[in-house]
């Protein structure tokens, strides 16, 4: 976790405090459940919450008992039979390490995916925004890096709505896969606890119960949770690169925002760099570089081992944290994006119509041209455009095998812009629903 | 693609006469829809399913076009207009390549979650049957490699049935993730096709309709599907391993079935190896390295790079017949596994009773003795057993500070197995269903 | 492997045939070594050369022999003993199967490395020869996607021509990790054959001892190898890359070479697409993938374990055939890329002169104005031009705080092109040697 | 980083301290060099040194700074001028911030490799030292985790010896790869900056001259440099597995080293785990997820882009932090490991001599048996012994067709453990030189 990449509620989310004040709700949710099953004394277990259910656990302390015992849970009932004192015996009974850590790590991934779920809210509120303002704000459409054909500035916003809608999906299933609660002792058994006792644990954390859980809860969850992370930062990177593209100095049809006061370079005062995509674009390389880790760490060994834990510990909180500022730092740059259609404009009309040429090799061949002739009268009459002589236009209307089959008047007609935009509703209504 | 980690069925979904034919099935298709729409002559698209209906394609002859013209899909439609004669130039109309690329891999790749589903059913089958076999077979836990507490190995395979029941419901939505169609034109604008083409076309190939796309399918839905595929394979090396430390010499409880006739090595006639599920291992390996191409593979250019066509080309038939294959062999494995409870009982008696020491710990504490007393008088009495100098049950009885805590009769009664498996029946409702 | 991204030497390497031939000259080499210790007959080591050395070996029933022993050695052995009758049974002596497998590989890397290392050489010259045609063709250096300030092409390439010469030391380092032989036995203690019968091996298969083996020759040999195949394939993507952006419609300053007869698309017979660099960036993702699982494959259990197998019979070949054709393609469109100088220098002018910001900005320090004022007189005069209100210099002039510290005269002049270039010859002569 | 996975020294190199300690050096020895060209005054570069060569720089300011320009390196300078005064303005100059940024990554990285090496060599000699003590300890040698044939432990020891004694070397080559120093302006030309004063901070810095830079270092050296780690920190990775393998209950062979105090299991107090190896396997797998994101930041856009930056800010220090640590830990495992001879032995008579059936199969095969039959010879005695139905060698000799070929005096002396260790010195001087 880097400090300039985090956000204080994410990180809160991961720091010790949180963890403890987790591990606690556990236990003493788990000694209430003892208690009603008469498994220990309901005084005590309302004792519990009396003496502790308000304090802030000394981290300090607990990190100086846990350097002697080599055992964070150990170390932290230590802590906590301090405050307790002899109903301190009541806590963790039955219990394993790993039914406290991994209950607290569902309850802090989960919060996680809920957060996560907000930063995409708050982007597709953004890209949505954008996107019905430049509905119709025409621009040319690339493949290859290559101009095509025109489609809408608002197009390229919907389909990354759409694209976010899809992770927004993901994020809440992942959030299913994570959300389960196990106290079922130290090989998965419930030899020493009632499931019971899991049952009422799961339900005041928010939890579903593991099925089958062996010490722990399987891993294979939290490989699909940090799996779909890769995938939505795969997706912020897509939409950051064609931030980059549009902001390159030769196109120029969109910038980030640029503060004042900003500094494009030390050296060169004239630069205004896409430095906010840039980063995201870095930021998605090292979400995505978490979740094959997450994938070794599916096959421990027998009921388990502990090789997932180092792992975790860096994961959880990195990946999070990461993708969070990346979500809501990739909202602001869509929110805030300056848009330039003017030079959208400019660009769609380089190529010198030849962004009209399918529509022309329809349009031949619908006049009974064979598709392969049609094909060899577009582009002969197109690869001179491309060289820079001439427009495409005039050159078709001086072909006379073009002439043949359309008349001047078609030609121009095929050159219509509306042409390319009559379907933008049809599919505005499909991403955003109908009005 | 390793002929030997193959099956025939899902490497024939992946060969060119398939692929061919789902082509001809899109663009013959789209022909009707365009017919429909009074585009082209009803006639005559009705002539492309009369003429090419039943053709078998001639993938050479296609290949050397392609060698000519450097673009599959202009070479597929070549050799169709060979079959079709005039009516050819009705085929393909305002479509563009990728229309027919991508909404044919959607076709495969939902073909192949679906064998890919069948597999894990198969699989399911043969855990739930193993699983009520040795529903109540006693057999050591472990964790960190070391005695835990006893379960049972129909637990063993309930877990894994629980887990291979995730993976099915992943292969579910993965399957949703990436059945849709596009047939949108060159960026997705639907200039030269009617939107309703795509959703004719989309009907009649079991897709759902792509709400917007560029020229291509967005590929964060591929993305997801492999992903998805690497969390299954890893689920498969956690199984596989689990059988590998099974067989390993020194534990024996289970082994593969060994063939008559099979070789266990070509030195040491006695071997008996874990050769299918190491393979296992190494296979998963391979189809996790294929999620991050597919993560890569996201953030395309603009309205589409072809960046990802060459990913594709071989992670598409590669990930999916590696994972079917690998999916096969492990049903098979966990069919026939040979199972030694006798085995798995020595084991279970080898560390002199230390298995009972966390009950040994309860029972202490419930009579009273301080957590930090109790662990400590259990730890004095393990480590002399550990060290191979006594059993526990004699030891506890011989210590007085236990004893004055816990009469020898009391202590008998916590070294009972069955103590353990009281919540079998429990478990085995939530993973398979109340009988 | 996908035949398309495959050259013929390359896949020749990795068929049957060619395995079974380096097998069969370490059985025969090691049988000589035998016979020249005294272990076996001379005459039936004699025998072994004179019987099956110029066989053709009948891929199809070792294939078939191995269905029934399930074991590649054995197979082989079997069919090799049709040729040999009874001196078949001096083959093998005191060998073990991975003695033959692992030698096998390590032929088969180190021809692949060299192959590589050639394929190397061929871009290398390539790009020399491209780099000196255009040593002193301006053209923008950018920065962030953003003009920054002039440089040469020539530069460009130089800066590739020491990558790749950078990646050519790297494939040597990974051969000469993965040269290695090792015929030790089933676990590596030489127990049944002697220690000189691997030294003699070595020697004639052209590999080094392996100091110390288990069953296997140690796999961080080949982690290392495959890791060093990553980072050529994601050279090999920033250079397709940069081209890639050198050939977008709004840049296009260079590209691909276009062969008549090619189609760029079947929809819009207009387009010039980069497909064989987007193909390459493709290429590149998928050699990367395969770093992961080579790395996976290190950890094996004990003295072997053959889980890298799988592994290694999928990315053995895909990973040195993709790249061998990967480097070749990109000899290929670097020695044939279609250069614009004029599109370069058109694109150099399009900024109004801001790229001499820098060179302005040091000079109003070098006047005598903090380096913080300096920053803001540039900034103020290069925003207008930015916007596209004005040219740099004109906007200087008119600026008394700037004309205050430096003359007209002076600003002129710090907007000269040679100012820029005249290190050329020094980088030139760092990278390719002094003339 | 996380705290418990770390050791001060590497902390310290990458703390904001050190790094600002490094951009001044480069700052002030390229002031020398550019006061020895004359292009600033000397008087005032030795003022640099002077008035700052000894400060500690206050990072809160620094990041307030920061904060408001958003660039780190003009923070850094402007901070640097409250102690400069006028002589600040020489600071810097001709310079671009990457100059000081990339030649700063360089000091780190190549100081990082330093350490990673020592760490090595501190690994090595445990290594040596426990190979030597235990260079004739009996134990057997696994193959597919079964029980193969007999090796020494030192024999294991050696074999990761010369493991790591290539890691040592890679990481040399690592540290080559990386050291290089780049002062070219801002895109690489020496516009604004004397290619000799890069030649003088690179000999002040301990480094070599980039050869030809753009804005930046070329990333394919950080490739390879972060490969390499990964390289390396899977060997940790497989040393830790033999080691968790070793301590399994069934085996314990051996055992990390246990203090007292230390507690294996909060809810059973009789486990001695092996929880420093497993916490290296997941070290190793989170060391290895770097690797991927460094590969990805090779290919960056045209003279550069920034998207590398997050992605090195975060695995700069994680990975060499964490590889750090592991190889520490892991010298101390090594070093402290509890070997176990006896059980060794117990465990080698385990398969009632089925160790020893190569050897016979020899035998047999020397006597005149054709290798078929002596292999189906000594699979039939083998599989009853397999079974747990009877020691090998009674077997054999009640075999006729065995006893046909060789006598039972022979059979006895096919099975003598020395047979096994006659070429342990050999291997050792071949890894650790001879004596």
């Amino acid at each position: 976790m880097i400090p300039r990449y985090s956000r204080p509620d994410m990180v809160k989310l991961w720091d010790p405090q949180t963890r403890f004040r987790i591990w606690f709700e556990i236990e003493a949710h788990a000694a209430d459940a003892m208690a009603e099953l008469g498994t220990i004394p309901k005084a005590d277990a309302a004792a519990i919450w009396a003496k502790a259910g308000h304090v802030t656990f000394d981290v300090e302390r607990i990190d100086a008992i846990e350097r002697e015992t080599k055992h964070d849970v150990i170390a932290f009932l230590t802590h906590l039979a301090d405050f307790l004192g002899p109903e301190s015996r009541f806590v963790h009974q039955g219990m394993t390490s790993s039914d406290v850590l991994d209950t607290c790590l569902a309850v802090q991934l989960s919060r996680a995916a809920d957060m996560l779920i907000a930063d995409v809210d708050t982007l597709l509120q953004a890209l949505k925004k954008r996107a019905f303002e430049h509905k119709f704000t025409p621009t040319i459409g690339r493949s290859h890096g290559i101009h095509a054909e025109p489609v809408t500035f608002g197009l390229k916003l919907a389909f990354a709505y759409a694209e976010f809608d899809r992770c927004r999906n993901r994020l809440v299933r992942a959030r299913e896969e994570i959300a389960t609660c196990a106290l079922s002792g130290a090989v998965g058994t419930f030899a020493n606890i009632d499931p019971r006792v899991e049952a009422h644990v799961a339900a005041k954390m928010g939890l579903k119960v593991e099925p089958v859980s062996t010490q722990i809860i399987p891993r294979d969850r939290h490989a699909m949770f940090f799996a779909t992370l890769g995938v939505v930062a795969s997706c912020v990177e897509r939409l950051a690169i064609e931030i980059r593209h549009l902001q390159r100095t030769e196109v120029l049809e969109a910038e980030e925002y640029f503060s004042p006061g900003q500094k494009g370079s030390s050296a060169m005062p004239h630069k205004r760099n896409p430095v906010l995509t840039e980063n995201l674009t870095g930021l998605a390389r090292l979400v995505r570089g978490m979740v094959t880790p997450a994938l070794e760490n599916v096959a421990l060994w027998h009921e388990r081992d502990i090789s997932h834990s180092s792992v975790e510990r860096m994961i959880g909180p990195d990946a999070t944290i990461t993708l969070d500022f990346a979500l809501a730092r990739l909202a602001g740059v869509i929110d805030k994006l300056l848009v330039y259609p003017e030079t959208m404009q400019k660009n769609l009309d380089r190529l010198g119509g030849l962004v009209h040429s399918q529509r022309v090799l329809l349009a031949l061949t619908q006049a009974g041209v064979s598709r392969e002739d049609a094909y060899r009268l577009v582009q002969r009459n197109a690869m001179p455009v491309w060289r820079g002589e001439g427009a495409f236009l005039p050159l078709l209307k001086a072909d006379p095998d073009v002439t043949a089959a359309l008349s001047p008047e078609t030609l121009e007609s095929l050159f219509d812009l509306g042409y390319h935009t009559k379907h933008v509703d049809t599919i505005f209504d499909r991403v955003f629903g109908a009005a």
